[in-house]
Order: structure tokens, then sequence, then C-alpha cells
């Protein structure tokens, strides 16, 4: 008996060739206007755990989106910028053409067993399967995802009712369940719909610019948690001039903190 | 009559050549080995916003930092990796020798009117000179600031006497005075002594792996921001396997958000 792959391992598949690693935009994570952020973030990331030299796990991701992808082929261009003992420091452009359409950089280190004590716990909320599953639709990388809201669900009435608060909380999981690893993870870290809808109720254009990821699992943790839920969250922080930013956390269903993001994305009006 | 440059100026001075900038660590901004990771962070968004090719002010600022500068040279490298028409992203290197000590990407943009309305609001404090200074000794750049610390002040008795909470939060301003600009802005974005120090009141080797700002500021706010002080905090939210993280905001003391800003340290043990 064969087994069609997830469609997640189908879009970060990348063929290497001469230290670049070629990749195309997924229909099955197609956003309003190219690919889902967090699918082109994970294509980042794989093409660095891929890479020959690599050393230890992630630490610490950025990209930064520069273009929309337009559908089709890129290629991914990472390289050791430098290599320490127990630390790696990558830099990294994803191409489309002539055009840089993501940077990004990461820092991979081998950890070592230290003091540990979590400070962002996972907050008290039922579990998983005790809520129901959030119905989503529009576009397609939706329905990679089985989404249960405990806190700040898209607005139901789109009549500009301003909140003060954009905290939105929810379990979530890919669908089909896939094991998590770190580019999955790092998928996960984009789900949240844009905080400055949750704030106007309004509907805008809008485009995340830069990600981060911290990552506080290892992969270890990672396999443990397999293919359960994540709790995830994310809070607005400073709206204005176009742009607004957010801070968010992920914890695995037995409450560790997996990794915590933030992201800035701009806003037409 | 004649005035000495300012510190910090004199930090900040580069000398363009064909693209690329260069510098030197500064004796004023030392810090335990090399120079504080702000003044590095600062040095290249200097190099960035001096560059002449430069759209808009900035968004978005990662500083990756890959080895302890050694005092002395340094060669600043960045380069526009995309250009749209209202925003700019950039990568940059940090250059000693044969080594890169430092990686960055930023995002620039020209800014719009849009709707605002910041949700990381001030906490309700008593005003800057109603805080005693508080005296901090052992590196030379912490004589740089003028700081009045609010909660979470370094431990008084190294006994290892944990605490659950790594909130810090202070008053901070450039000593002598000085008028805010990004770069600046940017440099006190990375005053926090190591949370990790705090929660356990045990001292442990400690250092900034990747440092990102965002801006929510204009250059008309900072300019109006002057020599005032800022109130800043941040804290932590994941530590374990040699790395921690923290998130923090700074406003001024008109109570405005101007940036916000995230870490993860390395520590020893």
């Amino acid at each position: 008996m064969s087994e069609a792959p997830h469609p997640f391992d189908t879009a970060i598949a990348l063929q290497a060739e001469g230290g670049a690693f070629h990749g195309s935009t997924s229909p099955a994570y197609a956003n309003m206007i190219g690919p889902y952020g967090g699918i082109t973030a994970a294509q980042a990331l794989a093409a660095i755990l891929q890479h020959p030299d690599r050393l230890g796990e992630p630490i610490a991701f950025t990209i930064n989106f520069a273009a929309a992808l337009a559908d089709g082929a890129f290629e991914i261009r990472p390289r050791a910028a430098r290599t320490n003992r127990s630390t790696q420091h990558w830099t990294l452009e994803i191409v489309q053409g002539d055009g840089v359409v993501a940077t990004a950089t990461a820092v991979t280190a081998t950890r070592r067993e230290t003091w540990s004590g979590h400070e962002a716990e996972m907050p008290e909320v039922p579990r998983p399967l005790d809520v129901p599953r959030t119905p989503r639709r529009g576009v397609e990388w939706l329905n990679r995802y089985d989404m249960r809201f405990l806190a700040g669900f898209i607005p139901r009435d789109w009549k500009g009712q301003e909140t003060d608060d954009s905290l939105t909380r929810l379990w979530v999981r890919d669908d089909p369940p896939r094991p998590l690893d770190f580019a999955s993870l790092t998928a996960a870290a984009d789900v949240f719909f844009p905080r400055v809808w949750l704030r106007r109720a309004t509907f805008t254009p809008i485009g995340t610019v830069s990600m981060s990821v911290y990552f506080h699992a290892t992969s270890e943790q990672l396999q443990a948690t397999g293919d359960g839920w994540l709790l995830v969250q994310a809070k607005g922080q400073g709206f204005g001039g176009g742009y607004f930013d957010h801070s968010g956390q992920l914890w695995n269903e037995a409450g560790e903190l997996l990794a915590t993001t933030h992201q800035v994305v701009y806003f037409k009006e």
C-alpha cells in the first residue's frame, strides 16, 4: 500500500543543485495573491535544514517578504556566512527570474542542557477536541489547517466596530495531521489573520513584510509532539503609518513552549 | 564656541567607500567582550540610512551577532536586495578581516497616513525626574546612559534566588542627552541586562545572537521627542537549552509607542 505524500511535504520539497535549491509555489497553499507566507518561510528554512554544511538546530529565523511570489518556480540561495564551534549564521535569498522576492537570516546551533524555565505559560483553555472546528473559507491554504478558535475570531460583521484588543488564540494542526518539525512549526507561526482586521472590523489589503520565529523546542520535543495540536496566540502592538506588528507564542498540547514569533505587516489604509 | 561631538555620533560615524562603509568600535561603548551590541546595531542601521540609494524610513531591522567584534576597524556592506515603489529590502554584513561578524536585514518604506491605534500602551509610572538615577557600574557603555529603574533591577544578591517574572522597566536617555534618531532608538532597544540573570540571580556568561526592532515612529515623532526620556521594558518568554528570548517596547515620555523589540540570547549554563 502506498500513501500519497502530505501536501506540506510536497510543498517544501526542494531540488539541490550546486548550493542552491529549486522549489515551486504550491497550489495547495495558495493565498489571495501568491502563496501563504508561512509556506514560503517553511521552504526557506527547509533549504537551510537540508544544506549539507548545516550545523545544529534552528534557534532564530527571520524572513522578509520583498515581493509577492509569482506562481511557479523559484530558487533558494542559502549561505553559511559564519560557522563557529557550536553556532552558525545563515543568510538566504529567494529569487524568481532576476528578482529577489525574499531575504532571510537564520541562526542554528547545537544546544546544551542548561537551566530552563519558560516564562510564557500556556493559558488555561479547553482541550482541542472539546472545541468545534472553526469554519474558514476563501483562500486555499486555509483548508490545510484545522483551526479551533478560542478568542479573537475574524469579525462576523465587517461594520467597522473597533475593538481595543487584538488577541487571537486558537488550536491548530495540519489537515490531514502530520508529525511536527521545524519547517511546519515555522509555517504554523504565520496562521494568524491580520490583527488590523480584528481591531477595526474593516477589510484592508495587507502583506507581511518581516516575520521572525525563535525556536525553544529541540527536534526531540517536536518528535514527541507528533501530529498533536498546537495552541497558538498573537496580539498586536503598534498600528499606524501603514504598518502594524504582532507578537505571538506557540505551545504543544502538553503546554511546552515550542516557539515565539513576531511580525510586521503592511496595511493599505 | 565649538562643542565636542556627542560620543554616540563619534561611535556611529562611518566613512563611505564604493558602496561599503568603514567604521570602528568605540571605547566609549565597550562591553565585557567587544562593544555594546546596541552600538553595533546602530552602526549597521546608520550605514543603511546613509546609503545614497536608501528609500524611506526604517520599518523593521534585524541583526544577528555572529562573533564578538574585535576592538578596531570594521567594514559594513549594505545592499539593496530589492527596491519597490514604496518599500526597500536591505541585506547587510559587518566584516572584520576575512570574517563576517554580523549579518542584518532591514525594510525601509515611505509611510502613508492610515488608521492608527497602538495597542501596547505605556504603563502608568512616575515621571523620570521623580525617580532617582540607578547606579550602574562595570562596563563602559553603562556610563553612556542615564537609567532610572522602575521594576526588575539587577539582583542585589547573587544568591540564586529564582523569580518567575523577568519584567524590567526603566526610564533611559543618552548621557549626555542627545536628540533621538533611528540609530539611537535602535541602540536603546538593547539596554536591557540579560533576563536570565533576573530570573536566576545567578551570573552566567551571555551573548545576544539576534535582535529585531520594529519602528512605529516617524522621523518627525523622533524629532519631537528630542533629547527626552524613553520608557523601555522587556520581559522574557522561553528559557532553556542555552538560549532565552525577550520581548520589549519603547515609548517616549508623551506615551507614544516608538518601537517594539525582540531578541534571543545565548547563555552558558
